[in-house]
């Protein structure tokens, strides 16, 4: 981030600050790696959940990934038209998804089950069958004998089998980069694993769908595979450096506060900045250097060493050195403005209404479900 | 929760409901402790951020704690004028602190230090002076010289000492009665104690304000007090049923969510509510028992036995049976309806932009700083 860019006197912190040029870059970065895998981008707008933050990683309205309705909605309304609702559905949401089909939208939703298929069949609406590569949530196996039992429920009911999408979520908890090209190779494997199963079976399913930041920053082949969805990359955070997939400099989000008193006693600066800013996110707890609510920097952006928000509550940030640092507490001024890099981006941002950008103007997010 | 009061198919999950009877109810149990204890009650409008949940604590404005300028405006707006801004205050602040006084609020901050003093007294403002009674935050011990030195300056420069303030924040991890008893007297103790100091050196400080939900409940004697601030006991939540300072019938606000998969090999429920809905807050990890993200009850309140919301991400909750438990996973099919009773009701409420209150109505929360 740079000095000279940065107006952190504007706002009242806490806030949120946006460096759209690192959004750029971290753009630029992804897209290079998947033109030399020959492989689309579908980027998951969960993680900004903004129009403007969108403009930044395509031109102009291209295909998007959603995680909510509401985005769905939002985006629509601003002319995309090719959107996957990548969390299974729940059949009571299918009459909006009609109604933004209706609109001229190719929504596409998420299904595995049959009970899924035969809702979205009856109303003749198309979908991904979710492929689980690694047992972290939802999906079935490409071995599975449900996986054709989902497809025949929705093509024989009436719906389209669209293809199939795979999210390596553990992904997040991989440690180095062999296990995460072993993580992305899994995750292309079976997702096309099981559109071949599909496609033998006389599904055209011709959608391949896989997708996390870890895997799309370490994939080596991605044969077979259409598109790929990633979020988190135009942020980064502090779980995704600890994985090792970008370094804090990539860091395009940080929560501004300001200094609001100091215990000696304890060692503590306090700042005006709580979890209602940062959120209760502590991603960085399960990896191997764990940073607390995270990295204190000063209004350069430059982390002050070993500093940490060590704690918590609704509107108070507890800053200290990091267990066994050597260096002492810096001495920082009530009323000084420092930023907090966050563990998890999608988790801070949420917290928070709008973006304050680097060099100038506010950005709203997209709300609810 | 009273089944036929529960509109639960009306909006789209996952959603926020609220049972303005179990507020009423908590509200009603408070009001007649302090009652019998006489000291009059200045609830901290953190917790709900709302002016329709503000009218079931008081038929009309009375005193509120805010922890957000954002909450003083909006109070202010609706014809509250004795309000306490419960965070330390950052002296860039203290501009609109000066506008909402100058449109005849009575908003009074907080401060701990000589070089808040010197600004809020160069402008002429009231302030309580923080008080440590636990080691949990912020504030000066009675004994501290720095007490003095803070009122002085504050005084001598033309600011008004209104009196002390403290929190028991460490009551939250209190366990069992006497602890708590003794975390309450603790409170109590510290404050007079300091008030006191403070009138001997000349001080009129006639504001001895203590509170958490946690002692405010506990409380034997509240001798010398003026006033008692408590937010959370409005919906209460599983952390403070966790502490004893009520029961699960007592939580006034829970999460509904879809049920959208079945993990019958990992033994999981998939629900359309992940920690956009719930929170990231893991408040009962540092309890006797762990209740994960959150209870599962059903649509009327009551909850499945042992059945955790076990997991969160962003749009996705898991929900298993309580390690160790004998009994099985319920048989819950896609499509139905459950409620989350959340760990922490400010941190899961603050992932909400409204309130859907159970008989019918929407109620808005205030956001932002």
């Amino acid at each position: 981030m740079q000095n000279d860019r940065v107006k952190l006197e504007d706002p009242q912190t806490p806030y949120l600050a946006l460096d759209p040029a690192i959004v750029t870059a971290n753009v630029e970065r992804l897209r290079a790696r998947l033109d030399r895998l020959g492989v689309a981008l579908r980027p998951h707008v969960k993680t900004a959940k903004s129009l403007d933050v969108a403009r930044l990683v395509q031109d102009e309205p291209g295909p998007v990934t959603v995680s909510t309705l509401a985005e769905a909605e939002a985006f629509a309304a601003a002319g995309y038209r090719d959107i996957v609702y990548a969390v299974g559905i729940a059949p009571g949401k299918l009459g909006r998804v009609a109604a933004l089909r209706e609109r001229g939208a190719d929504l596409v939703v998420l299904l595995d089950s049959v009970e899924q298929a035969a809702a979205v069949a009856a109303r003749g609406l198309p979908a991904l069958i979710e492929v689980d590569c690694d047992g972290h949530r939802g999906g079935l196996r490409a071995d599975d004998p449900a996986l054709l039992e989902v497809a025949r429920a929705l093509r024989d009911g009436g719906g389209e089998v669209r293809g199939v999408l795979t999210h390596a979520g553990e992904s997040y908890f991989a440690d180095g980069d062999d296990a995460l090209r072993e993580a992305a190779e899994q995750e292309r494997r079976h997702a096309v694993r099981a559109a071949e199963v599909l496609r033998a079976d006389g599904h055209p399913a011709p959608v391949v769908s896989v997708g996390s930041t870890p895997t799309a920053h370490f994939a080596a082949d991605l044969t077979g595979v259409t598109e790929v969805r990633a979020g988190n990359f135009v942020f980064f955070d502090l779980v995704m450096a600890g994985i090792g997939v970008c370094t804090t400099a990539d860091l395009a989000l940080s929560v501004v506060v300001t200094v609001i008193g100091h215990r000696p006693d304890k060692g503590w600066i306090l700042t005006d900045g709580g979890w209602m800013a940062t959120s209760r996110d502590r991603g960085t707890a399960r990896q191997r250097v764990d940073q607390g609510y995270g990295l204190v920097a000063g209004p350069d952006g430059v982390p002050h060493e070993d500093l940490l928000m060590s704690d918590a509550s609704q509107e108070h940030g507890i800053l200290s050195m990091r267990p066994g640092s050597a260096r002492p507490l810096p001495d920082i001024p009530v009323g000084a403005r420092l930023r907090i890099l966050p563990n998890h981006a999608c988790a801070t941002a949420a917290q928070h209404d709008h973006y304050h950008v680097v060099g100038g103007g506010v950005w709203e997010r997209i709300r609810g479900w």
